[in-house]
């Protein structure tokens, strides 16, 4: 007996929250493209125990995808995941069609400015952008209390920080822990993108950002060389790396020695299938 | 005895509307940039009459400034400015200082897409893309449920209108008639920088456009003619044209022959001072 309502129009989603607002309920949101894991579920858990009432969306924001073959072969099953979210008693799932987001004539689009544009970011033009968007949306249909994030993209977390931040949003933005495999290999949607021989590789992602703590761990605290020795790592694993970095955790901008704790990102190509990770660095007592 | 209470913090607004909306009082907002005159007061009138609190907030807002000069010289007068919202009741007046809405590490913009791009997007780059990020910022501190915007910057008014329906804001938008003065000026904050002998040139703006009308009722139908005949008027009177457009009110999209109701948009240069005005042109019976 299914309890989770699925809405797919604005003006639904907008009636259910005004109702849902006017018995002074408070609103948790989690924003997802669907294909839920373990992660996602962590973070409606999250917005369960906090707040009274949950949404979840589930929306592939063609504004985010850089390549089109990225966007054609995300994965998508609507009926699982909302099977998955009626068993964590999930109130609302909003799951709009593309056109409902962006009917004809739509022109707007978000610049959040310096942070979209390194990392990720350089390698996947225009991809915050399409996230600012899309999320700016998302918060006025369904005007939530809290919103939750996952930790995996680090970098989008900080994004959408710097969009409520700017723009006086009366939202608060939660980060989640990021959710692991057994081999460590960081729960992603496009994990099932993997043939076996990648997956099994896969692991040197989350392998080569242990390595850069156990060096540091070690007394090495130069980030250069800590970083080629992650990089010579993917390598082996017969993966190509977009990016390794080592930033403040607040500015992500590049660390040269490790003198505090340092975030560790990573972007790795497998055959088709780009992951990312990261991991704070933990140096000394701080 | 002064009962509109002035506010300077995003947190302070931010308070006074949360307690506004629990009483479910309704929010009328006038976003202006100060040196109010007649036609400001019209929209605060109206929003008076709609809604049981008004909110006028008084900002110049740099964002929205392509001229150094422009913004430098744009009239400022707050206590003026309060002195007349307090004589017609107004509830609060929101007049933070650019620091408050633009802090250290500010980053975001709003693109709006090609409505922004055309006439006055041309002649002033980067505009309206200011005016769309300081409302948004507006409209997240001060969640109204109605919005007053002059007829006078139309285009301003347009773009407003697709930030809102893009975003799926749920405010609603209206425009007030443009106030004149009595040579038919278009009232504005910019007409206090014209020398005299500049305010009387001014008027041919609005004989410009009272010329068009004529023109229309006499036959002519063939907008490049119509436009030229304006120019010359605008000319003889020894003004700058920026641009003269006669265009599809609502896609702002250029027309060549006058079938139907069309808006004839004018933006003129006199001395240093450059004014807009712009008035509906009535063909037949539609």
């Amino acid at each position: 007996m299914s309890q989770t309502k699925i809405l797919t129009e604005n003006r639904s989603i907008q009636a259910v929250i005004k109702n849902v607002r006017s018995r002074g309920q408070t609103i948790g949101l989690v924003p997802t493209m669907g294909s839920l894991h373990a992660g996602h579920l962590s973070l409606v858990e999250e917005s369960n125990k906090r707040c009274e009432i949950t949404v979840v969306t589930i929306f592939v924001n063609p504004l985010q995808f850089n390549e089109e073959n990225d966007l054609r072969n995300y994965p998508r099953d609507l009926a699982a995941d909302v099977s998955i979210l009626d068993q964590l008693s999930v109130d609302y799932v909003f799951a709009p069609s593309p056109e409902e987001l962006y009917p004809p004539g739509y022109s707007l689009s978000v610049d959040v400015g310096p942070l979209s544009k390194i990392l990720e970011g350089r390698f996947r033009p225009g991809h915050f952008s399409g996230v600012a968007t899309v999320l700016l949306k998302l918060f006025h249909l369904i005007p939530a209390d809290t919103a939750f994030f996952g930790f995996k993209d680090y970098q989008q977390l900080k994004v959408v920080q710097q969009v409520v931040k700017d723009t006086n949003l009366p939202i608060k933005i939660v980060g989640c822990p990021t959710v692991r495999e057994e081999d460590g290999l960081a729960k992603s949607s496009r994990n099932q993108l993997l043939s076996p021989t990648e997956r099994q590789r896969a692991k040197c992602i989350y392998e080569s950002l242990q390595e850069a703590q156990k060096m540091v761990d070690d007394g090495e605290y130069d980030a250069k060389r800590i970083m080629q020795s992650m990089r010579r790592h993917i390598h082996q694993a017969t993966g190509k790396v977009d990016y390794v970095a080592l930033v403040n955790p607040d500015t992500l901008t590049p660390e040269n020695d490790l003198t505090k704790n340092t975030l560790a990102l990573i972007a790795v190509r497998l055959g088709d299938v780009r992951l990312i990770d990261n991991r704070l660095i933990k140096v000394g007592n701080g």
